[in-house]
């Protein structure tokens, strides 16, 4: 039987090249959450499934979603997302010190069909504050999505911090008389708004929304993109989530930023969001699926028969945030084929080979990463493999080095050759850093 | 309904705590990989059942899996193990750079009953040399084990690395006659020496081997500790695998590796390994898991139809070092309390508080981490959930600082108080290093 070579549709599969630049993203994320306290968390892949059809709503937890039976007879689903596990978590967690502010890159898990953007397997960042009730969690969640983007070098420009509010949508449709039940289906309807062409939209609207008036509601509502459009302030003007999101407006531009755009037509597609909405989109277009997604939620541990505990928090895509860079032209050239060895050390003859591999052992005490041949081949043939590895320095170990213990070190890019004492090679290695050399 | 708060048995779940010390252990794993020139790679946690039938065998593929059929049909396996994964990237990539040196992070799956140092879900470290026949491979991967105990401070009087040869186990075996089956059998029957009480082996061993001079030879060999024991160089003395361990023997101590022990009995449990096998053990007998097994494979992307390739490698469970971390007091104190902010900016009302916000983000410009309040409390419970949190500085923005621009930072254990511009901020934290004080 020959095996297929390749991994299954829409599995994250990553050669060492793909992972550096994974590699530079995450770090990015971790650094910028951690600049405001952030801590980081992992929950299981597996869970019940019961937790994620009572938090996701069946279209996730089933239909979109890896489930089946276990030996033990137990209904399991790899998790779809993250929230509903981090509910579980902190329901379970009796002394946590308030306000929570936690992050976690979880790989999760999705039948759906593979496209841009979007694979069947892919890791997010999520990051939530919890137990705290006013705008100041929502400007620092901002805050750090800010971080994020400008710590990638992305430019205002580039990517737009769209937000709304659901409690507005929500004020504004309950007062056109419609029920519970009429408003999510508008808002899973709005949700569509930036996915399909606009005629189609609002042809989609009228059929969804019997009610002409009601219709009517929602196209003039989801077309503000200012809290003081007109038809916006005659509509809500003095309730309590205009207030808010009007407050909200002023805290983002007193902190600065100027990425944040309010956009009525943002819902978000999960059920348990309940006050301010945002998302992360490219201003370009180019990349037409959210970067990220977020927004505030109210009593999400309560199924758990715990204390109300209130969040805002916002899962990320690692891939769709790559795809952003990439079109950007913001991934750092170099980045994926940069191996990690600072210096090849060539061996000579296998009488040098004890020697070589204690000088390499002292070397990595010092911290330099050291990549020594051992193949056992020619000379020629192990420079081959250094260039080939674009390792930056490469140095041979003959019986001339052994005997004296002084090492001629080989800057393959400058051609450069220097020697020293085997106690001197850590610094000219640091020094490369210093001279803003290859690193 | 009332959902359960905890996680599914076995499952892994990490409070910021916990995944700090899991933290602290990753990273000395990535350090000590890449001191050698590892690169770091990823495969799918979901595979297709038949990659791992074809590689792990059925006892880990199927009885020890979780595996199901997905809504496509395909019968897919959550992987209880990398190396098949591996193998399967190897035989997909054309252009590969030997020896290739990977490492990889992988969180596994298999449903067996949870026990110390044993879990459903766990994540382990793979490390693997491909393409290098010769004994240096293997003398490569034993410094990096090695390194990576060192790094943990373990002493060596606290680990042993054992190894032995599945070559040489087999040549003895083959030389009484025994068939390929029975000698798979009687490896089956080795792996489970140090698992049960000496009596109970050696019964164990009679009563699967039938013929008595064959169980004979079995537990004759597996009480070798030594390659030159009088019974081994008279059974195996000049074969080519009982030169090659001799070889190796002198390698390790030529290297300086005195951790590592020649053992009869060692086999490991995977059915391709080929050549050199070797685990970690703790000498104090406290944990029996093995915290890593590995060996020498040939041959193993030749079911992909490609060319032979040979590797060296092991995977590490990262459960079972932490536990030996743990028995012997080596995780650092404070690790797992430690929280990320370095200061804590309490806001004495909301006037000030855009004021507070645009300095916490010139700090973080800085590298400062910083937790800013943001629950809108009185400073008394700000202090306390700053107190709480361990936050090693605060410093309070009230009016007289906005109107001074001159902030007070009080470090919190030691009780000092320093005034200074916001522009000393980062050095006064940063001298908190210098000084050794808590980080």
């Amino acid at each position: 039987m020959t095996l297929s070579r390749k991994p299954l549709k829409g599995m994250r599969e990553l050669t060492p090249g793909e992972k550096r630049i994974e590699d530079y993203i995450i770090k990015r994320l971790r650094v910028a959450g951690a600049a405001y306290g952030f801590e980081e968390y992992e929950t299981p892949v597996l869970e019940p499934l019961d937790l994620f059809l009572a938090k996701s709503g069946n279209e996730l937890a089933v239909k979109q979603s890896y489930n089946f039976t276990d030996k033990g007879g137990r209904k399991l689903i790899m998790r779809p997302e993250l929230t509903p596990s981090l509910a579980r978590m902190v329901a379970a967690s009796g002394e946590l010190i308030y306000p929570v502010k936690w992050m976690s890159f979880p790989v999760c898990y999705r039948y759906e069909k593979p496209q841009r953007g979007r694979a069947r397997e892919f890791m997010q960042f999520n990051l939530d504050i919890l137990g705290v009730d006013g705008l100041e969690a929502e400007l620092e969640v901002f805050l750090v999505l800010k971080r994020i983007m400008n710590s990638l070098n992305a430019s205002p420009g580039q990517y737009v911090i769209r937000y709304s509010s659901r409690r507005l949508a929500s004020e504004i449709l309950e007062s056109c008389g419609m029920t519970e039940e009429e408003i999510a289906q508008a808002f899973a309807v709005i949700d569509k708004k930036d996915k399909i062409k606009p005629d189609e939209w609002e042809e989609l609207v009228r059929k969804t929304i019997k009610d002409e008036r009601n219709a009517d509601t929602i196209i003039s509502f989801t077309s503000c993109s200012d809290p003081d459009a007109p038809w916006l302030a005659e509509a809500a003007g003095g309730s309590k989530a205009y207030v808010e999101i009007v407050r909200f407006r002023g805290m983002l531009k007193d902190a600065g930023i100027l990425e944040a755009q309010f956009e009525a037509c943002v819902v978000r597609g999960l059920d348990y969001y309940t006050g301010i909405v945002f998302e992360v989109m490219d201003s370009g277009g180019i990349n037409r699926r959210a970067i990220c997604g977020g927004g505030r939620y109210d009593n999400l541990v309560g199924m758990f028969g715990g204390q109300k505990v209130t969040g805002v928090g916002f899962g990320l895509g690692l891939l769709t945030l790559e795809l952003f860079l990439e079109t950007y032209g913001l991934i750092p050239d170099g980045i994926s084929g940069k191996h990690p060895a600072d210096i090849f050390l060539a061996v000579y003859s296998d009488e040098e080979r004890t020697f070589a591999v204690n000088l390499a052992e002292k070397l990595r005490d010092f911290g330099v990463s050291v990549e020594i041949d051992i193949t056992g081949k020619n000379l020629s043939k192990q420079f081959k493999i250094a260039d080939r590895k674009s390792i930056g320095y490469i140095a041979v170990i003959g019986p001339e080095e052994v005997a004296s213990g002084r090492i001629t070190i080989k800057n393959m890019s400058s051609g450069t050759k220097t020697e020293c004492e085997i106690s001197g090679i850590p610094q000219i290695l640091a020094d490369k850093n210093l001279c803003g050399e290859a690193n």
